[in-house]
């Protein structure tokens, strides 16, 4: 077998991926052990009938050949008006191009953004996919680290720090993993940075429908701004889609020519049934979003108040997503250790916060996608377990 | 706004692309001018509603979150039964990625044979993505010519004195634009090549269910080929299925390993509901893909026929695939400007055989991908205008 390409075969980095608790999650499933997942960002709705139901007669209507790689005007002109409505800049199709889904829009915008071997920010703790999506593109991941104690919030002077012969900034705002929803201090800090370095900001907004405190704000409608970013948008978490891959990147008119001959290359477009679906979908507005993003904020709340009065667990109050992330250090342990005894002992699967990156470390991760009582219940227990953890003897602990 | 990557704007290499006549024909059709479209591979059949109702049917049934990145099991069993059916090569599930389409495999698999600037051989004329996918892969296009008068196949000698320091070489058999299948012959030249300078393979098979003179033989069955070739294959020409936009690479299993991390960020996999289409569709077998196929091979006897008689065109009989390559050469003019000068007389839209490489310089092709009255009508006011041509002095047939 001739040589594989080392930047296939480097794409992970080299090091663990933190998803081990996953995975030995998903084989005690398999054996048919009961498991509380609080892992993924996946909905326990499903896609709405309706929804299929409108791909359905798309596609029985004929919309079954190659559809126009940048996406269809409806759909573009829809993406278009929900950009521009929420965050009041003028945007139009030709800034839209239909893409496969969020992380398909991750890769060909550090394509586009980051020459081969350019370093590119990403904001510390990330998304689990982001380092490697920047190592598929050719670029190198630069982290910019946080701190819990800054609710997870980059501030100015580590990105500036981090900036000098950067190409990209990646940012996430709602924030998975952190809940954090970047406010405009923390924006006009960002764009600070990305204008004395002259950065292509790339701003992941998919959990722009799900935030429980304060407003989203596109870093995109900051003054200049617009010239210098490219926000990827989706319909998996705000329309529970998931499984539909569709997403966008909006972008400046030139900018968005290339990602489209780009796109020619690499996926050749968007089924056209999926993007009518998307349409219908679309039409309905803020109500539908709302319904799907509801018992994420009703559950936050019930996380939050489950949690008061154990000493061992502090939750980092997420003001947006479908997580909340809770410190577990008062344990002894880091969020691995803790995951790992967590799923020995009760059969409770959390993401340690180390997938996520070394700020995050001695925290997990829970998502909030199992029905409400299930979600206390499963929390509760992971407190009364964290407590006993810190009670006990620190060589106990560790055993 | 920042600069963007040179390998984003460099994606189409500079020169005219050659689709002109598409897009003047798809703007006459946009004003309402009646044009006979014979320039994509698109079938005049929609997907089979049956194959509709059974992606609806599994939708509808709940498979529309996260579907694994690899492909389902099914689908991937199913996959590897169609291949080791065809070609004899044992495959299992384990040398199977599922695509969204067979162009994101075709990129996806030179990212990973092609280490960033490397040369990447292509046959020539081809495909009209190919150098476009190379070049978004980060790789150099280095084509091979071949010659009408060989049947557009590849011959040794030109294959090994463009093979030093190549990482990969494209093949498409049946191909597009050419319709020639390759025979044992030619495969073993290619394999010899191939391990004469430890070359990955890049075997496009997308039109295997369309041949209509000898057989598709897959070069990863010849010796000692499995472990160096990657098999691009797609259910958009085999079952109608081109706007589902499914596909597959087959592989050596460390191969597949790879390409799965390169799929987690780059796509994220491919709608479960898609991929059960797809099962549904691929379990009725060779049956189903024959009906699929029946119209072109009919309408190609059907255009040869016609051409009977004229002498300033000449075809180029293809053996495969859903095209006639027709050797205009005869009438002074060039393949660009021939069917220009057939667009404007005739409103009959064909691609010059330019637009897939200097090999096919003088000719056009024909898409089989309108009804057969429709499609002789055409093809004999193509050779009444080519006669014509020839027979008028030189500076008359250029006005």
């Amino acid at each position: 077998m001739p040589e594989l390409s080392p930047r296939l075969t480097g794409l992970n980095g080299g090091g663990s991926d933190g998803w081990e608790v996953f995975y030995r999650a998903r084989a005690l499933v398999a054996r048919g052990v009961e498991v509380t997942e609080l892992t993924i960002g996946e909905h326990d709705e499903r896609t709405d009938p309706a929804i299929l139901d409108a791909m359905h007669a798309a596609a029985r209507d004929g919309h079954t050949g190659y559809a126009t790689v940048p996406g269809t005007d409806t759909l573009r002109d829809a993406i278009a008006a929900r950009v521009a409505e929420r965050t009041g800049v003028p945007t139009t199709r030709a800034n839209v191009l239909v893409t496969p889904g969020g992380q398909s829009a991750l890769f060909a915008a550090h394509v586009a953004c980051c020459p081969p071997g350019a370093p590119a920010l990403l904001v510390e703790p990330h998304y689990a996919t982001y380092p490697g999506t920047i190592r598929g593109a050719g670029a190198v991941p630069r982290p910019v680290p946080t701190r819990p104690e800054d609710g997870f919030l980059p501030d100015r002077a580590a990105l500036m720090r981090a900036a000098p012969g950067a190409a990209s900034l990646l940012l996430n705002t709602p924030n998975n993993p952190t809940g954090a929803v970047y406010g405009r201090q923390t924006l006009e800090a960002v764009a600070e940075v990305a204008e004395a370095h002259d950065l292509w900001l790339i701003s992941d907004e998919v959990y722009d429908s799900q935030v429980w405190e304060g407003a989203h704000l596109s870093p995109r409608a900051l003054p200049g701004m617009a010239a210098r970013t490219l926000v990827v948008g989706s319909m998996s978490k705000s329309h529970a889609m998931t499984g539909s891959r569709i997403g966008w990147i909006v972008a400046p008119e030139a900018v968005i020519g290339h990602l489209i001959d780009l796109a020619t290359v690499t996926t050749y477009g968007v089924p056209g049934f999926i993007q009518d679906a998307a349409c219908f979908a679309l039409a309905e507005g803020v109500a539908r979003e709302g319904r799907v993003a509801e018992p994420f904020g009703r559950r936050r709340a019930r996380v939050l108040e489950a949690l008061e009065g154990h000493a061992a667990v502090r939750a980092v109050p997420p003001q947006g997503a479908m997580y909340v992330m809770l410190d577990v250090r008062a344990t002894g342990l880091d969020g691995a250790a803790f995951a790992g005894a967590l799923l020995d002992a009760h059969r409770i699967a959390v993401m340690p916060g180390e997938s996520f990156g070394p700020s995050a470390a001695g925290h997990v991760r829970v998502a909030l996608t199992v029905p409400d009582e299930r979600l206390v219940a499963a929390v509760e227990t992971l407190a009364a377990f964290a407590d006993s953890l810190a009670r006990a003897p620190r060589h106990a602990a560790r055993s």
